[in-house]
């Protein structure tokens, strides 16, 4: 038998690539042949997704700082052929960084800036930013300062572009910004479709998750119409400008950047479709199934296409929640929860390569038995 | 597709009964015709058990005492026609009656005789007596005193028998025996090998879960000797006898009885193993498999009956501990875990019946894709 073994990133468990390896090898024990795809949907594991996929690439170290200015160093994929860089918002403006100390009124994406402005230098002309993880409210303004743009209040005082600037940016100014943005190609990998303002907006939907006081929501919001007004000259509701945080609105308005699936960017590098016509079953899975999974997420996408192509379909997961059968609609023949005995979740994340081996191999068995 | 289902009770969450239910339902809506077989190992769920597979069955209910002498009222099973009675050990003198305040020292099986008693009153000719689960350590002497066995003390006393009294113990009377006793037959239904005393005997191996303080042990192991050479003239190492705190001892000596599997014991009157060989799988299962599985836990007998019969095997469990190889080496095909996702015991207990569905629904998704 052949597998295609796909399978997203168990967060803090365990990597895509780990996933699928750990699963590879319990089936090569049942004489089951495995293809890897390592898949992200544009969050965290996206560079290294690409770098798995696609021959060439190289991980680039640069420095650079987090959602507080604090300096670090982050790493991004290069393919030199290509004069492609793939970034994930995350390395430097993701929720990782945060403490209570830190809500969106003292954060921005400067340092995804630098990271950007960097892979300029080193000779990028495509650019890929994934943006899942991000953890800043700050409408992409720390991205376009680190760009060379310039913002500044009534009197004149240039602005940092923290959250808390939002409210107060009367101009921007684009003299200084970097020439060779011009001649750049910005692709944002992102599911996420909320406009930059209003109910579905950055701040009401995602706000609160990155420390935002639930009673301040209506306040930032405010501040954020401002923030657009003043750089567009009007408050529009284009979907897809709320994706991290407003990162969204700064890449397309500023950069011209299209929005593609991060899966399906990584879908059509690794092949994904064309491998599941080759295989008898296909594997994907996650840390979690549920509702959410409906939306788009990684194993329902590849669920669905083992669907189009009639081949059985198993998700192994930590956590399954949801019937059945509404899984059994999207193509998925069985999730197959990984858990083995009752477990506090800490135990679970971390026997997670082990549960995996042992279910993987399970399934290996009953397969085998069927066969 | 035809299944075999025998799943064995999910201690405080579901009787076999209950579980064979569940799965059957699951796999009905997916087109798999199901055989139910009750099963039980000699312990909780053995006479129901009995009632469910043997036809012409009923239960009769008696007023008894528990292990602390307490009034209670109990249940076993009668078949009229074959002047057979069940009955289960647990019922009376089951480990659900004690609490701190009720070491073996103060306890005893006088219920249990009470309930034989009865049981041959009510026409019982054949007596299987089910061994698991009870909470006394009394080398079934309480059951002796209800049949009419007398027991004295050095100054003559009549002894209650709990405990403390297998120390006293100095003269054993038989004039007054149940003549009834005579021509009845009794069967142990007991996987037990232990001997009455030594190392491996009911004190050291069955006290301290019953609640024998460890450091007591070697004391009372000694009273249990004193027990068995004043009633027998010697002491003796013969297996078995140690099963139930010793009631093995006195139903062996005593009553004549044979000891048989529990598990054979309804295997036979249920045709399991033909059964095995009509279907196409067979699923068995219980609240928990691991190292203890091998030594002749119900749901690996099972396995190991559908091993013979070259037939696929899963066992639906709580918890899964030990690796999936040593359960395929006994004709296990896959252990499935029911738990999706992490919980607490109580929360998998509680949630037992709905994920044991969900189990089985997954399973017959995944046959469904491969057959």
């Amino acid at each position: 038998m052949q597998a295609l073994i796909a399978i997203d990133s168990f967060k803090n468990s365990m990597t895509s690539i780990q996933a699928n390896q750990t699963v590879a090898t319990a089936f090569a024990e049942h004489d089951i042949q495995s293809q890897q795809i390592a898949i992200a949907d544009g969050g965290e594991g996206t560079v290294a997704a690409f770098l798995a996929n696609e021959p060439g690439g190289e991980t680039v170290t640069v420095d650079t700082v987090d959602v507080a200015q604090r300096p670090i160093q982050a790493t991004y994929g290069y393919f030199p052929t290509k004069h492609l860089a793939v970034i994930e918002v995350a390395v430097a403006s993701g929720i990782q960084f945060l403490d209570e100390s830190l809500p969106p009124a003292k954060t921005n994406t400067y340092g995804t800036g630098l990271i950007i402005k960097a892979a300029i230098a080193h000779g990028a002309r495509k650019i890929i930013i994934g943006l899942g993880g991000s953890g800043t409210v700050d409408g992409g303004a720390g991205i376009l300062r680190a760009l060379g743009y310039r913002f500044y209040d009534e009197q004149q005082n240039e602005l940092m572009m923290v959250g808390a600037d939002l409210a107060r940016v009367v101009k921007v100014d684009q003299t200084a910004v970097l020439p060779s943005l011009a001649t750049a190609q910005f692709i944002n990998a992102s599911d996420v479709t909320n406009p930059l303002t209003g109910e579905q907006g950055a701040a009401a939907i995602f706000g609160p998750q990155k420390g935002l006081a639930t009673a301040n929501v209506g306040e930032y919001d405010h501040a954020m119409q401002n923030y657009m007004r003043v750089v567009t000259g009007q408050v529009s509701d284009h979907l897809g400008d709320g994706a991290a945080g407003g990162i969204g609105f700064a890449l397309r308005h500023f950069l011209g950047a299209q929005v593609k699936s991060g899966f399906k960017l990584i879908a059509e590098i690794s092949q994904l479709a064309a491998t599941v016509q080759q295989v008898d079953f296909v594997i994907s899975g996650e840390g979690q199934v549920d509702d959410q999974s409906f939306m788009g997420k990684v194993p329902i996408q590849i669920s669905e296409l083992a669907q189009k192509a009639g081949k059985p379909c198993y998700l192994l997961v930590g956590n399954q929640k949801g019937a059945n059968q509404a899984f059994a609609e999207h193509g998925v023949t069985a999730v197959l929860p990984i858990v083995d005995h009752v477990s506090t979740l800490a135990e679970a994340m971390q026997q997670g390569p082990t549960n995996l081996a042992k279910m993987a191999d399970r399934l290996a068995r009953v397969l085998a038995a069927n066969h």
